[in-house]
């Protein structure tokens, strides 16, 4: 690896952890067949073919190994996570209406809603029999309690959706189901597994959880503020489906009458879809600014927390991580 | 109860499990609730209070109670259950399309897609949350492969709707996984719990099965000899939604050319839904009422599977809702 310096750190993260990650991926393809229905591995190949990063099993892989792990459950614990995730992003299909996910057609668009809604519940009982695997009761918890997170995040969202009364601290309860949740969850049972102490658990936890809403927050960011080529983002997604995101809620109390009436109208009842008006007020008011600084400031918080982590290759590299998440803004 | 004698066998067993059912409520009550989001719990309560029979938690309350469980976990497990059968409803709404559930309005219908969906998955989360509760790693198992078979039973059954190809093997795993599976996993649980013996374990997960299998062909038979007033059925559903069950399945080798074709309208290409001709036909080659006896010995198997396990009023109490599930028929 003469040339590592030529790839980004989710890249060199994964090149550290090849061995374990083309695990993950053998024991990905294995567990989604269905000797029954051959559909279930026609959907899931779909989306676990289609250029996933992996960013959530490598924390798992990264977390064990830096705790000191050798042994081999933390690939299943990585799939576990991986299977989660691509449950809720079939399921997130259904419920977005999305026609594109990761550049191509979605699963619904390909099959139907149907299919996304229970080859995501299969993906979800797979992943529940892998841990199960793992024999630690103390990761099951964990991984349950972040599943539930998750479901209440997106359902919060959904009741959020189109309501101007949204809080910043609903906004961050929705960021923490919809993505920490499992960043948290991925980073903790990686410690757990490795028997690391409560302070390392707690620390990788932390880092997980601060990660997470960085990247989420910066995501939000994203669509008012920078969306485009190499993103895989469209801009004004979230503006035209009505969701209440941080450069918007931050916006609104400095709103004068006609921008209050502009966003009534395009969030509230969507009827307006003049996204360039919206981002001119985002602009205006430093919201957007404003949000980019808050995914910087969990930025920190993500890189503070791994001081209480072993001093290690792994761990610089999980800083360097913390820092990719946010550079996609610049 | 002194008039036990007016009730019916699955009245009569939640008579006798009546404070163990009452325990069962209360949990789910509060197990359903979120703090952060309050629609989880009105769409819950909704299905929930919907006049459910449970009788799957009262399976499982019965299995334990059979093999002289004295402890509180089977009402945990019990409310696993009825939260992984609410969630499959859910979700089965929103693939169905229904309309109506229990004489009421679908929550797909009352709320959206999505809320199905994603409160479906959260009561899927809390269920694993739950049975992690207990603390046995083979209960875990067991539920959570019973998780994947009902999954991967309906994707079957998608797969398999319309295609007059169905064979009498697909149509078994298809039962299995859409109703059978989950039965029989709520009976074994019961008795892992109650620590029974393997003989025993084994008795009850093979009542379980062939209860769910008998109740299921049973409810296809309705569909085209019975449903109507009390069943709460839909007569010609199935037929409607181009589903192969039993009646046609065993049908389609007898039909001649006319029928062949009217076949391939109806159920190929959803272009007739002249369901009088295909209940008489049904009728005619005898398939219907085949397909009853087919109820009625899976409704035999059940009741012989009894056998290995401890005389007791609850064991007669199971014997009679074996007849029960089939004696709808009549």
């Amino acid at each position: 690896m003469a040339d590592d310096i030529h790839l980004n750190p989710l890249e060199r993260l994964s090149a550290r952890l090849a061995d374990d990650l083309a695990g993950v991926d053998r024991l990905i393809r294995v567990r989604m067949a269905s000797e029954n229905a051959p559909r279930i591995p026609e959907v899931t190949a779909h989306l676990v073919g289609a250029g996933g990063k992996r960013v959530r099993p490598l924390l798992t892989l990264a977390a064990a190994r830096l705790c000191g792990y050798g042994g081999d459950d933390h690939v299943k614990l990585a799939a576990t996570v991986e299977f989660i995730h691509t449950a809720t992003l079939l399921h997130d299909d259904v419920v977005d209406e999305s026609a594109q996910r990761r550049g191509r057609p979605t699963a619904n668009l390909l099959w139907d809603n149907q299919s996304s809604v229970l080859v995501g519940d299969y993906l979800f009982a797979r992943s529940f029999q892998l841990m199960v695997e793992t024999g630690s009761l103390r990761v099951l918890d964990i991984l349950s309690g972040a599943a539930a997170t998750i479901a209440e995040g997106e359902v919060l969202q959904l009741s959020a959706a189109r309501n101007l009364e949204t809080t910043e601290a609903t906004y961050l309860t929705v960021v923490r189901g919809k993505t920490a949740a499992l960043f948290e969850a991925a980073c903790e049972v990686g410690g757990v597994l490795a028997g690391a102490t409560e302070t390392e658990v707690r620390a990788l936890a932390a880092y997980g959880d601060a990660l997470g809403i960085a990247f989420q927050i910066l995501d939000d960011w994203l669509d008012y503020g920078g969306a485009g080529e190499g993103t895989g983002k469209n801009l004004g997604d979230d503006f035209r489906e009505g969701k209440l995101t941080l450069p918007v809620i931050r916006a609104l109390p400095l709103a004068d009458e006609a921008e209050r009436a502009f966003w009534r109208d395009a969030i509230e009842r969507g009827r307006s879809d003049d996204f360039a008006r919206a981002q001119a007020i985002v602009e205006r008011h430093g919201t957007l600014e404003a949000t980019r600084l808050e995914a910087l400031t969990w930025r920190d918080r993500a890189k503070d927390a791994l001081a209480a982590l072993p001093d290690s290759e792994l761990r610089g590299m999980l800083a360097d991580l913390a820092d990719f998440v946010v550079e996609r803004a610049s």
